[in-house]
């Protein structure tokens, strides 16, 4: 099974390529769209975003992951081993918080063929390699290296890392490891935690444990990040309720 | 094959996540996305959609239809099998079209296991169930049901149910069950019936079959909905041309 | 493989439901969405935009290409073989830069059963055809044409063809049949050329040969079509760089 993380957006036929590469050299290995509105040139916040997603994605799947600004320059192509899976994409610290998730890792540098296009990795270069490893386990030309950018990250940040289409703000901090009684200030005054949606009236500002494990911040039938006016980027205080 | 029927929109990792549920235990089975964008929060009008659509949906296919504000709750699972087809999603009157336009039916109540999530049953529930019912054809601890919510729904409906990207305006009437002569009117006049777009010059107002079987009010390369200020959930009146 | 192009957006039932006629009729095949927002109601411009992709789509694949404003009218439904590979839709020009491209190409007039919805002939005709095209090779009633319409389309156009999610502009030009030196002339001036988006700084406006080998003029890390004032159809001027 291969996964995409992008920030390519649904628009133009950008995925579309990416996926006919996959499924033209693996036809039996289903292609999933995991998000293509990843945190747009944003590879930090988008990576933080694909680590607590990593903790649902299945052994043996391949996931190709792009948040690439730098893509035509000299950063690296990698591919990272991670606890039965394989993650593919640029050396630009977007890996980093998956890889770091796990005491042991493999990652390898990719080659980067000549003449493949300057603008679009994902169908020429990353493709590619997922399938190969999806057909093979390996790829020929890799070398392991220890130097992947990102190594330093913190498991967590308190940044804003995604906000979704009914106005919702993801942070990168675990619940898991955030000290209990702590809540996440906006605005000046202390978010009121909740179990769920429908535990809260309409209306009101709210945080919980979202799927993904992460705090999010939320309004019942409402728009979180309208209403503080909060953005992808942002720090967010933690603060003991008294 | 399985189909989606939710409103979760194609934004952020929910589609995805479903979809790897389902991808990694029934990796043969096509994933279809029928529509993310149905009626949000509004179990009633979608389900009207999701019975029109059902028309169209093979026998052996498996959906999964996720409108649920009120999920975290104590609201039922269910599964219905309604003409060869299973019919996954809540408790909440979303299925009840579909399960009403056949004369027997099975309805039966899905497990919730303990320690899911509370927000996204879709990923933790309904796609487990479905991918259960996709391989063994039941669900191990599944239970019938006579009480499923929306039995006492009628089979059509003169609301406004959904309303798409170009702003046609999809009603819950068939035209089947519509009495000849009739048309919707709207902003005090009756819209004129026709074939297809091409049949009335740019900028006309017309209704017509559309491809589900249902009263369609659009704007030959115009925005209906916008024109005449409508949204889901409106009532419109059917009256008859003199 | 099974490729959907079409301007149906990723709203509503409507590309749902084509995928649902392909994946029951051919479980099996993987069915790619190429892209969905295609220049809407112009298939000429999305024409040439299909031609440029078609140049990286795999031998053996069936494209289903609709764009299609004179659907229920009289207008036919074809499919072309070029290069190994099918493209079935409307017979208004959509096709026509792919089928130019090649010397030989064979070209059919399809079947449109009785009773099929007048709205909708992505789900109900093209849809069934491409099913067909993948599992026989070939359509029972297909006969061969050679008066498809758009045959005398140049090879090249100098209209915007597509503008992306990012506003990136991209023209019907193709980089390789661009004499040396020559660059796109807006608002009075020449854009300078450049090999990819890092190469310029943030803020400033460039063309380049995109994936796809056309003429594409953007901004680093901004909106070229808004800054530009640009639309799909748009003609530019090319004019020698001094």
């Amino acid at each position: 099974m291969f996964l995409l993380f992008t920030d390519f957006g649904w628009q133009g036929p950008y995925v579309g390529q990416v996926k006919a590469v996959l499924a033209s050299r693996c036809p039996t290995h289903p292609v999933i769209d995991l998000m293509h509105d990843a945190a747009p040139f944003r590879p930090c916040e988008a990576g933080y975003l694909l680590a607590a997603a990593a903790h649902w994605i299945q052994p043996a799947a391949v996931v190709v992951a792009v948040v690439d600004p730098g893509v035509g320059t000299e950063r690296r192509a990698i591919a990272a081993a991670v606890d039965g899976r394989w993650f593919v994409g640029p050396d630009n610290g977007l890996l980093a918080p998956t890889i770091n998730s796990v005491a042991s890792q493999r990652v390898f540098a990719l080659p980067v063929p000549e003449g493949v296009s300057a603008s679009f990795h994902g169908r020429d270069v990353f493709a590619p390699a997922a399938a190969e490893l999806a057909i093979r386990g390996c790829i020929a030309d890799q070398h392991e290296i220890t130097d992947w950018i990102g190594q330093d990250l913190p498991a967590d940040t308190n940044k804003i890392v995604y906000i979704d289409g009914y106005g919702n703000v993801l942070t990168g901090q675990r619940v898991a490891t955030l000290p209990r009684g702590m809540g996440p200030v906006v605005a000046g005054q202390i978010i009121v935690g909740a179990r769920t949606f429908a535990d809260v009236a309409p209306g009101v500002a709210f945080w919980y444990r979202n799927s993904l494990g992460l705090v999010e911040i939320a309004v019942n039938q409402g728009d979180a990040a309208r209403r503080f006016g909060l953005e992808v980027g942002d720090s967010l205080r933690f603060q003991a309720i008294i």
